[in-house]
């Protein structure tokens, strides 16, 4: 079946927007969180409880994926969807941001970046061609263009040398994607933190042929309220017609905010690598099983969860999985994690549609803070 | 519902039985695999994927559980069926064995042993008594006497020691066990490499009022042979009305000898310990996964698997999931690695039934060796 990649928003409640992104693999239902599974894996997750979670898109990461196992074997083996056995959509990143992170001796100039891989120490390059050619071999549904992400604090100049960077990356990024039916490819916002630059980022984005935007170079340590500022400025100058993705973000709270302000997409390793610390994400607030009060709690971490791990193993029994380092512990909380992001998901969701999005971020909340303090 | 604990042979095909133990909890068909639980989790697997794969009972290991959470730390939290999750049929050993290969400091005498707990140095002592109130408390339905396991090869006379120690401890360990409704204890015979002292153990014990017999102090290092030959020296002193356990083995190949020579029951580590290491059981025979010639191998490790794990993923993906160190990895080596066990055991009680041990052995033989060289 070949259908077209479209995006409806069916309901609003202020700037926050419900809606669903059509792809040929499935729907994504907006606001939507999409668990990262970095190495083609979603960490310490069999791919059916991903979905079972509720999850309708997952992100691959290209840096990842091009060192190990490579791009082309996993063409050759029918793709990433078929590789990890996850048949619904994939949202790839550009590479360029783990780049940054995690590659070592990287020499970045007009035409891309140039690195040594982390495992092998093994060079590299990777422009905004190669890295459409890279999502294109993965066969990602909604790929993204090579930017460069600058860490905050950082001066408006070099914040600007990088936005406009991006912004002709972006230009070869769109002009490399490889149209097929259904696919997607994105722009990024960048600019810092700095309002014009914003500005002028998104509205260049606007006014090139992506299926969707992304505000990226946020997340990255700056205070929420700086990061609520910059949405607040960018959203306004990105099209109502195409979905908002905000890269790499977050905390519950961030996320609750940031849809506030008309964010539809998210993406963030918080609940998979706080699963394998030892950290659950629920209903009540954080809970940090290692801590000596739960070795003799018989409760669930959330009895009414939907999520059998969360509602049928007592904090008892995690809190010694934990304590005693075993992997059954990172899988349960992990699981429960995933669910809990996917719950509050599916929470904005109806809020929105139900018009109730204030008095959900309210309820939610209150029960952050008494769950916090009756644990 | 109260019911007795009893054991039926059903068939015999030589010196083979296949039959079923019944408990309060469910049957236990044997010859049976125990996958290890050792610290109330079989590592890195859901419970619920233990039974899938065709587990009747667990072994849960009192060394581990006394130390981290404490058996009556369990027995308040209702128990380790309902600490894990697991409500069928769980043995537990005595906790003798491993206080010898794990502890510090240990201190044996007449009374028992006095150890250091490896995880915090703390001490504590196990006799008997205490390893029968430990098995207790944990609710466990199998519970093994505590007996002393000397490291082969060793001098008879230090054997004959030991020996008479476990019977002298059997005899304790089956005065401190509480009868409980459809609960049993076994006692161990032991006596090194030692055919007289193996066959005085065996009939000492037959004399007892155990439930079943273990075979103790084999699979420490010994060759198989060895093993094999204290296996056929001991089992015709062991009554046949009772099940029949030999500890802590093993490999495939040990398994199917053993029982040729009328073992009923088995545990190990080897099936998830080699799943965290990335090899695989499988009819095929072993396979490595982090060998470079399964990268591109689009072939699942066992296509006619009735194990997700097995069946559905790729050798290429299996090895880049064992090369990146990833968890799944590790989750579904041990998926696969339980339900080939299993399925082993599945086919050597269909084979006793129908009189056909002898060439169920030599065809599992056979697709071991020609799938290790056609892989």
């Amino acid at each position: 079946m070949t259908q077209a990649f479209s995006f409806s928003v069916l309901a609003t409640d202020g700037l926050a927007r419900q809606g669903e992104i059509h792809t040929p693999r499935g729907a994504i239902r907006t606001p939507a969180f999409m668990p990262v599974g970095t190495a083609a894996t979603v960490k310490a997750m069999f791919v059916e409880d991903v979905r079972a979670a509720g999850a309708d898109i997952l992100l691959g990461n290209v840096y990842h994926l091009m060192l190990r196992p490579g791009a082309e074997r996993i063409a050759r083996l029918g793709g990433l969807h078929e590789f990890m056995r996850w048949p619904y959509p994939i949202l790839t990143d550009s590479g360029g941001f783990q780049v940054m992170s995690l590659a070592k001796l990287r020499k970045l100039d007009e035409s891309g970046v140039t690195f040594q891989s982390h495992i092998d120490g093994s060079r590299h390059h990777l422009s905004p061609e190669r890295s459409m050619e890279i999502q294109d071999l993965l066969g990602s549904d909604i790929q993204m263009q090579l930017d460069e992400c600058v860490r905050l604090p950082c001066s408006e100049s070099e914040a600007e040398r990088a936005m406009r960077l991006s912004l002709r990356w972006a230009e070869r990024s769109r002009k490399a994607f490889r149209e097929r039916p259904g696919r997607a490819v994105f722009g990024i916002v960048q600019g810092g933190e700095s309002k014009r630059l914003r500005i002028e980022s998104a509205q260049a984005l606007a006014g090139m042929e992506f299926h969707g935007i992304a505000v990226g170079g946020l997340a990255v340590g700056e205070p929420q309220d700086v990061m609520l500022d910059m949405l607040e400025t960018t959203a306004p100058h990105l099209p109502e017609s195409k979905p908002r993705y905000l890269m790499g973000v977050g905390a519950p709270d961030d996320i609750i905010q940031a849809v506030a302000r008309g964010i539809d997409m998210f993406d963030c390793v918080m609940p998979t690598r706080a699963g394998r610390h030892g950290l659950a994400y629920t209903r009540h607030g954080r809970v940090t099983l290692r801590n000596a009060r739960h070795a003799d709690d018989p409760r669930p971490l959330d009895e009414a969860s939907s999520c059998p791990a969360a509602r049928d193993y007592s904090r008892a029994y995690l809190h010694h999985l934990v304590k005693a380092g075993e992997i059954l512990g990172m899988m349960l909380l992990t699981q429960a994690n995933v669910a809990y992001y996917q719950e509050l998901m599916a929470g904005l969701r109806a809020a929105i549609g139900a018009g109730r999005l204030a008095d959900f971020i309210a309820e939610t909340r209150a029960n952050w803070i008494e769950g916090e303090s009756a644990l």
